[in-house]
C-alpha cells in the first residue's frame, strides 16, 4: 500500500501536470493542502519535501510555495542537456541517432561556428524520447574539430553531453537560444510520430565553450504537448540592455 | 541620397532578417565587412555603431561583434513590455482591445493572481501590432485590486504598463513565463488574420510587483512568422539547481 504522503505528493505532481498549479503561481498553504486532502499537516509536509526534492516546487515565501517547474517544463535559467533535464526530472531520456554524415559546411554552418565555409562538418539527425516517448527532434551540426569525437558514439547514447565531457573534457558552457514556432514538416511528423502540421516548439541554438568557441549549432523541435519552456525574468538587470546604452 | 553608411546598416539589417546572422553568432570582422561591400573601414564602423546603439549587435569581442538580437527577436534576458521591445527595436507599437468585461474569478484565476475564487476581475482580450500588422493576441486577466484602473484605459492605448506606471504608480517587476507552441484556433486566426492551425508561439506569463503581488495573467499567441523569442544562458549559474539541492 502507498504510504499517505506519497499519494498527497501524487496528486500534487498531477496537479501541476494540469496546470492546475502553473509555474510561478503559489500552492496552497500546508493548512489549506492538509484541510482539502483531510490529512495532518506533517503528512502534507512530507509529500511537499518530495516535490521540492524533485525541483518542482521552491522554499517557503512566506505560508506558501511557488511552482517552480512543471513536470513538462524545461527552465531555460540554466543551461542544460536534454538528458540532464530529463534525469532532474525523474525521467528517463533516450536517444537515437536516425542519420549522420559529413557535409561541407554551407555558408550559415560557417557563421554559426567560426570557420571556413567547404570543410567537412558532421550533420546528426537524432530523435530524442522521454520515458521512450519521442518529443525532440534535433538537427545538429558539430565543428570540425569535435566532429570525429561525435562520429564514433553509439547512435543510442543517452547524453551526447556527458560522453563528451568523458572522452574528450569538452564543457558546454554558454547557450544562445532563438525560439519560435513552426508546423510539423513531413520528415518531422513521420520521427515524432504527430500529423503533419502539428504545431512544434522550435529551438534554434548555438553551444559554445567558456572561452565562448562554438561547438555546434542545432535546430531543435519538440513536440509542444510533451515540453514547454520556463523563464523567469525581471526589469532591469540585464546586459542587453546595458549594451544597448553604449 | 542615403550615405554610405546608412547604406551598409541597412544591409546588415537586412541580413540579420534574412538570418544569415544569426543571434549568438558573430559578424564578419570591420575587415572583411569593409572589402565585401567596398567601402573603407570608417564607413563600416559607422554602420555598425547604427547597429550597436539599436541593441543589434554587441560590442567587440576580439575582433568581431556578436549578433544579440534579431529584429524579431524578443530578449527574455530582461522583462519587457511589447511596447518596451517594439520601441527598442525602432518599431511602432499598436494595441486595440477587442473585448473586456468582468467575470468571476476562476479557480485557475485564485491560484495565478492569489485572490479568492468568485471575486469579479477584468478579462481583456486585446491585439497587439508592429507597424500596424496584428502578431499578437494577448488575453489577460487582472487581479481586482488593479481591475478599475485597467477596465478606464482607452483601446488602443500602445502601452497598458507604462499607462499603469503613470496612472498608478504600479511597477511590474518579475515574470514568470511558460513557453509552448499551440495551432491557431478560430479566433485566433480570425483577429491574427493568419489560417487556422497555423502554428502560434504561446507565452503563458504571471506578472508581479517588486513585493511577489501577482498584477495579471496572460495567455499571448506570437505569429511565428513575425516574432521569435532569444534566450541567452549558461551551466550552473541558476537558482533553481541550488533549490533542487535543498
Amino acid at each position: 500500500m502507498t504510504a499517505r504522503h506519497e499519494h498527497i505528493a501524487d496528486e500534487l505532481r498531477r496537479a501541476i501536470d494540469r496546470e492546475e498549479y502553473t509555474v510561478g503561481s503559489r500552492l496552497p498553504s500546508e493548512a489549506e493542502l492538509a484541510a482539502h486532502y483531510g490529512v495532518s499537516r506533517g503528512t502534507v509536509r512530507q509529500a511537499v519535501a518530495a516535490l521540492t526534492a524533485e525541483g518542482l516546487i521552491g522554499s517557503r515565501q512566506g505560508a506558501r510555495r511557488v511552482v517552480l517547474a512543471g513536470r513538462r517544463s524545461q527552465s531555460f535559467a540554466e543551461l542544460r542537456s536534454f538528458a540532464q533535464w530529463a534525469q532532474a526530472m525523474g525521467r528517463e531520456a533516450t536517444g537515437r541517432v536516425m542519420g549522420q554524415e559529413y557535409r561541407p559546411a554551407t555558408a550559415e554552418d560557417a557563421v554559426r561556428l567560426q570557420l571556413r565555409e567547404g570543410i567537412p562538418v558532421l550533420n546528426v539527425l537524432r530523435v530524442r524520447g522521454l520515458d521512450g516517448e519521442p518529443v525532440l527532434l534535433e538537427r545538429t551540426v558539430y565543428a570540425d574539430w569535435i566532429s570525429p569525437a561525435v562520429e564514433t558514439i553509439e547512435p543510442d547514447c543517452p547524453s551526447v553531453t556527458q560522453r563528451l565531457y568523458h572522452d574528450t573534457g569538452l564543457v558546454f558552457a554558454y547557450g544562445e537560444h532563438v525560439i519560435d514556432a513552426v508546423a510539423a514538416g513531413a520528415q518531422d511528423a513521420a520521427l515524432l510520430g504527430i500529423r503533419r502540421t502539428s504545431p512544434l516548439l522550435r529551438v534554434r541554438r548555438i553551444t559554445t565553450t567558456r572561452e565562448g568557441r562554438p561547438v555546434e549549432w542545432s535546430d531543435d523541435r519538440y513536440r509542444s504537448d510533451a515540453v514547454s519552456f520556463s523563464v523567469h525574468n525581471s526589469t532591469g538587470n540585464n546586459a542587453l540592455a546595458r549594451n544597448t546604452a553604449e
